[in-house]
């Protein structure tokens, strides 16, 4: 199999650091790690992130400045920018233009229309080329656009509450079984890693330990995502995150009315029918719900349900860890599938 | 002030202590405590829980058999009955016939409809003096029947999830304003002292920790005291618990829609009009939602709410401690409400 | 009794939150609370710390600009600094020529060896104005120092670490059973709130979760404190904390060899003795080692002892909650012993 | 390179779900896995452990019953038992009748002094084959004793606290630079999984979590490893463990007096002198101290040292998985050196 060369940017974060341990280990990845462009200081990645010290006797993998130059220099096919979507804006229209493909962790490319775009308020050195790019972008979900994905340059990955709460619902949508009169509740919780690095009131230990909190009631920048892949309205669904006091993974409850009554069976019927050749969602038994502690430190979703007696109230559980499926293992996921990679390859 | 003399029986769990914390330091109560009926041993209170030590050169309270002739030879005036279902449904009607007024915390008398208690598989020694007792008994939530509560003989203290749901929910029933045709969805988290201290599965720190998952998905025990208290059906509303990784403390994030579109100042005034005379509810001021970090090891229930911008979508979030307002401090608060106290007597 | 007034500055962070909390509901205290000098906001006290509304229709108490006039005007008695050391190094001085007593929670003015206060850096505008301050202050270790503490003008409270070290080896150092050739060694394990309300790398929730280090291993700033408190050197002792995965609570683990042959009675007995007429030490039974569970949220210090097979290896175990007998219990229990209160009044 | 078949019994505890992870991911290992001897049922490894189903269209791993006839038709080669003690006891000299080469992970067979193994009070059918057994059990530390794993019938794999504290002595011991007259206090805290999969009042969520508490302080089953392997009496060392309020991960600190004024130069030579060829032994510069999070769900042990300003007071920390590198890491690492695979096979 043919190897790629990765460039990673952005490797100071959490997702940055699993993201790296991924593609370190990925037999088809040869990764390169990126720090502040302008800087001239290398750094080592285990300096950063002492737990991935391998004690091989070999040196540990140096983090870089970034330049333009030396990714075209060393040939680098990827580019993954775990970035802040206002350098992600920045910099992914310079990297296609360089021929590389891009994957983008944050949120800066993800969301189509304008409107639902607006909270991440973006500013474009050119405005007509970005709108280009984005009009060509594939939303980074492969089970929902798998084949889209493999031929893409340019891939926006996915947030991590919406990864979550799409997974779930897709195959409901499309076999187009809720009653959306009904309306459909998101009530998600997330470990204080989504919160990110920054020490701010939020992550600190006090705040959040012992606790829960919700927040950002209306208008979570993963919204738009939601309404946008599974093309609802903000009168069809409502989305509330809570931040839970554990370090990682992510947990929705999604509360829905199916339009008719329906059995166990022809719910599993759905879902197992929808993800029948996706590796890294893994669907329960009915009645058998997800709990966080399934999915920690691994790379699937995990989607359950339970179907009221009435045969008509619906309850979907989704579960994954926010940094692995819901960031950097989606995005080696991606880059498997851009690559013709097993899609599962360096993921279990 | 007239002091009471109060028995609480089943002081070895987690609400008993805290009922036992509560009136030993309450101005006009005083306090004894029970243990297992037949036994003839007497413990110390602080060797059950040694942070209640208080070092003051006096002795431990006791804690002693269970024996009627005792309660009547001490003149005792009220029982606590903080014990298992099937020991309150035994001995509730007991000590009504002994002439004592009874605060049960189990689930045995809360549910007025056979439907709903069926949950519980009580089974009566005499079921009409049973049938007798349970239609007298009062449920205990000062908020909503004080004036019963007042006189009554036998009063039922609440579940600590339907608590904090009745709570959040029950001037907005009144008020005649949800959408039921919309559904009320429920989605509450708990710690784990709710699931009590017999070491199971469940409770084991490796399973808690670090973790998220839903349970009783249909069925909750407690799900029959929303259902009679706030006049609804179960097509009206689904209540989904969770288990939260913290030690104490609820909170349920309540979704509904309004009839009409609405302002956040009037739907402030329904909260606040019909909890003017409360004064262990805390109503937060609009947008502002409660945690549970602020209800921690506090008598007060913190009710709070977001409404969309559409003016009709709103989101209720409630808080409380399971073991204060949940159990002890309510139990506490009935008794002040049943003996003309002030009713935060000592819960503050 | 006679009502003193007390005004509290620096009533932002988390011991100062509690300070508060329990002058409020100290039967003989009417305290005030004061923040920025010159300064011309005054907030709400629940604003700052919602925990603390007691919704009993009152409004919340003020936090008025610190005004030395203001003080004067109300004529306080008491000045309690729970501010930074700098602070409390300039105010101090000035309080006490204000003719007010003085409680100071910061570690400015607790050392009297200016070798151990030069880990402090403090800056004097006049040093021997502050050095016969600092001469006459006591350190407000009550079980020690009881005496002194009713007497003056300028007490020093403790650090929460030493205060856990020096009531586990202060009985002992006066009995002179060490034996200091062998060394003694405290293991001492802090929650994070002992780091302060600052959000910083180490009090991130993903730093301080599922985690513990050491830290601070040589020149911890309590270790003076220690040294000259039980009279040793730092060849004796060797003190090393450590950060734990929890929001409050000190465990400290002392080990050390009696220098001769011993029994757990006889350590017993030597404990009792010294702590006889001190409300706020609770000594632990021989071999029940305290932990933190049992004095969470308690203003006790917990004491116990296990000694080994051979009469001569010592382990004592010490638990405090850092933020009351730590911080504001331990200041609330020198204003009472200063005014001749009952030494545990406002703090069972 | 030729592949082992191994069989793993006790797959339904915490370390024996960490072994079957790292065997079924190993390249050269092909397990299977074995249940309750005499049982008829077979059922499925992810049954037991959800988090490890893979999703890849194969069926999850069988756990089928304990049985000699199924282990020799098989040609199985290894025969890890992750049992309790007694267990252990009684099959691995069947098993090593039968050919196999066992590792085993309970304490059964660590100890070679019957003094220090009565803690486990073993009863042999057949003593004198069972001392016999003893006398050439290998104890199963590759750092130590690499030659003689390398050719042993039967390794005893050492217990958690154990490892990490013999991996921080053993370098000194070797040197002889300790000043034992001084005394070795090692101050040791672990996760709650160390204390079995069982529920139990100190597994309870509600004792582990915001507490901290020491335990068996004289006698804890894992010192008489201590003093074997690092060829120490119980005067000179004391040990004494902490349950730690997280899931997992040890933490020792390790107080010591060098003989003589050093460097700490001169101590960093002595341990990576020690660990040259040590691929699981990571050596931390002077002054960084390890931390759990470092070694969490790694294979590593972490050993790093602070040098007192004296020259002479040495505190070593030392961390490590108590599931892996304290249990199944390490007995996968024994037998990559029984078979002469590379030492860290399948553990990075």
């Amino acid at each position: 199999m043919k190897h790629v060369k990765a460039a990673v940017a952005g490797v100071t974060g959490y997702a940055g650091a699993e993201l790296a341990r991924l593609l370190l280990a990925h037999p088809y990845a040869d990764p390169i790690f990126l720090g502040r462009m302008g800087s001239t200081e290398t750094t080592s990645l285990t300096d950063l992130h002492p737990q991935l010290a391998r004690n091989d006797g070999k040196p540990s993998p140096e983090v870089v400045p970034f330049d333009w130059e030396l990714l075209r220099a060393q040939q680098v096919d990827f580019l993954f920018l775990a970035t802040p979507h206002e350098q992600s804006r920045e910099w992914a229209p310079v990297a296609i233009a360089n021929g590389l493909r891009v994957i983008d962790l944050s949120g800066a490319w993800r969301l189509h229309d304008p409107a639902n775009a607006a909270v991440y308020k973006l500013e474009d050195h050119d405005p007509s080329a970005a709108a280009k790019l984005q009009a060509e972008t594939v939303y980074g979900s492969p089970e929902l656009h798998r084949a889209e994905i493999k031929d893409a340059r340019m891939v926006a990955n996915p947030g991590c509450y919406a990864t979550s709460v799409i997974l779930a619902l897709a195959p409901l949508v499309q076999a187009n079984v809720i009653d959306l009169s009904r309306g459909i509740v998101v009530d998600a919780k997330s470990g204080v890693s989504g919160a990110g690095k920054a020490p701010t009131t939020k992550t600190h230990f006090m705040y959040a330990a012992d606790n829960l909190s919700a927040y950002a009631v209306h208008g979570h920048r993963h919204t738009g995502e939601l309404l946008e892949q599974l093309h609802l309205t903000s009168e069809d669904i409502r989305f509330t995150p809570h931040l839970l006091p554990i370090p990682r993974g992510i947990l929705s409850s999604i509360y829905l009315r199916l339009r008719e009554k329906s059995t166990p069976a022809a719910v599993d019927a759905i879902l197992r029918d929808f993800y029948r050749n996706s590796p890294m969602v893994r669907v329960h038994a009915p009645g058998d719900l997800p709990q966080i502690q399934h999915i920690l430190r691994t790379s699937y979703s995990d989607i359950g349900f339970d179907l009221a007696p009435n045969g008509r109230d619906l309850l979907v559980v989704s579960c994954l860890d926010n940094l692995l499926k819901g960031a950097a293992s989606q995005a080696v996921q991606n880059m498997n599938v851009m690559c013709g990679f097993d899609e599962a390859e360096g993921l279990r």
